[in-house]
């Protein structure tokens, strides 16, 4: 499948190293093409990879993963084009971290809204679901990571787009336990869970750990 | 052990019930003395229970839990007043949950402070140990309604008054992992949790579950 990649940071680098390494062609978008980080993964990634802006990214793929930093998304996700984005899913992983007042990081967006439905509203015609936010990098694309059961979210309202979702990140990725929070209004849950999640991994000294939901 | 319990509410009934049937001496504290869900408690509960004032619950009791409704706790702190409190441990299970604008509620604290927090700077000569406030009130008492295992969280500046918490989860409550996530501020991260909670409560259909944190 074409997939486009927006952001070049870790966890972009990350889920588009997966993507490439499971038979995908995958295009890393950023501010501009030919971008220092981004080229330099095209010549780590291979064949199957390339590179552009946001707008070459989102045209090209199928699909399209948002890894940009949460303060940067909704003006990457504008760069990458409501057009090139109509009738697409996209899979946002950004988180609303501000990091400008120190560690720990605190949410820039409140819990009266979320990242999540921001990216919605600015892609009308775009099918969001949020997933993968409530984990590390490493463990997005390699759950075993983490020992034993443990699950992923996902929010969109729309349901045939979070069913494809639940099946990539099931087939592709391993994920064994996918839960359906609702619908995007449902990201201000797993987005919310950031600061939990920061004191976690302060307690636990790794960031390879999730959650299981037990009843 | 003689105990204060502020709050009539639901998650006040429950845990002052719980410690009256384990034998202990419990005073419920609300707004004024003679309160009819107050009165309406001692007498289901029976000679080991008796009610007052916030003031009266806290000068009572060798240890207290707050169990008043977020909106209200700082204003119900005030009136059980630091002297009553002084060098005393108060569970601290309050969520700054906002019901004003409808359902579902919203966090009135940001992410940038705590109840936990806001309790602590309130009461400066109080061990303020903020717990419980990530479960249902059934399950804070009995987490045997959960199946297999799971995790509760403990947060606050004294170690010792962590410990003392710590125990009373495990020996009173039958609590089996308690996790440490450091001082106060660490609240930010249990009370942020909410609104994933309610998500799941929706998601799942039922208010007995609770998280396991998985390496």
């Amino acid at each position: 499948m074409k997939i486009g990649v927006l952001g070049t940071g870790i966890v972009g680098q990350t889920i588009a190293s997966k993507l490439v390494a499971l038979g995908h062609d995958v295009k890393m978008g950023s501010r501009s093409a030919g971008g220092e980080k981004a080229t330099e993964w095209v010549k780590k990634a291979g064949a199957k990879a390339s590179e552009g802006t946001f707008a070459d990214a989102a045209s090209f793929g199928e699909l399209v993963f948002n890894c940009t930093s949460g303060a940067g998304s909704l003006e990457a996700l504008r760069a990458a084009g409501a057009k090139n984005l109509e009738g697409k899913v996209l899979i946002d992983i950004a988180n609303p971290l501000d990091f400008s007042k120190g560690m720990p990081p605190t949410l820039f967006s409140g819990n009266t809204d979320s990242l999540g439905e921001a990216a919605q509203r600015e892609l009308p015609g775009t099918r969001v679901v949020k997933t993968l936010n409530t984990v590390n990098c490493n463990v997005m694309v390699d759950p075993s990571r983490v020992a034993g059961e443990h699950d992923m979210f996902v929010a969109g309202n729309d349901a045939g787009a979070k069913s494809q979702v639940s099946e990539i990140l099931k087939t592709w990725f391993g994920w064994k336990s996918v839960i359906d929070l609702g619908d995007i209004s449902a990201a201000r849950g797993t987005e919310s869970y950031l600061p939990l999640w920061i004191r976690m991994w302060g307690a636990l000294k790794t960031a390879d750990f999730n959650i299981k939901v037990v009843r």
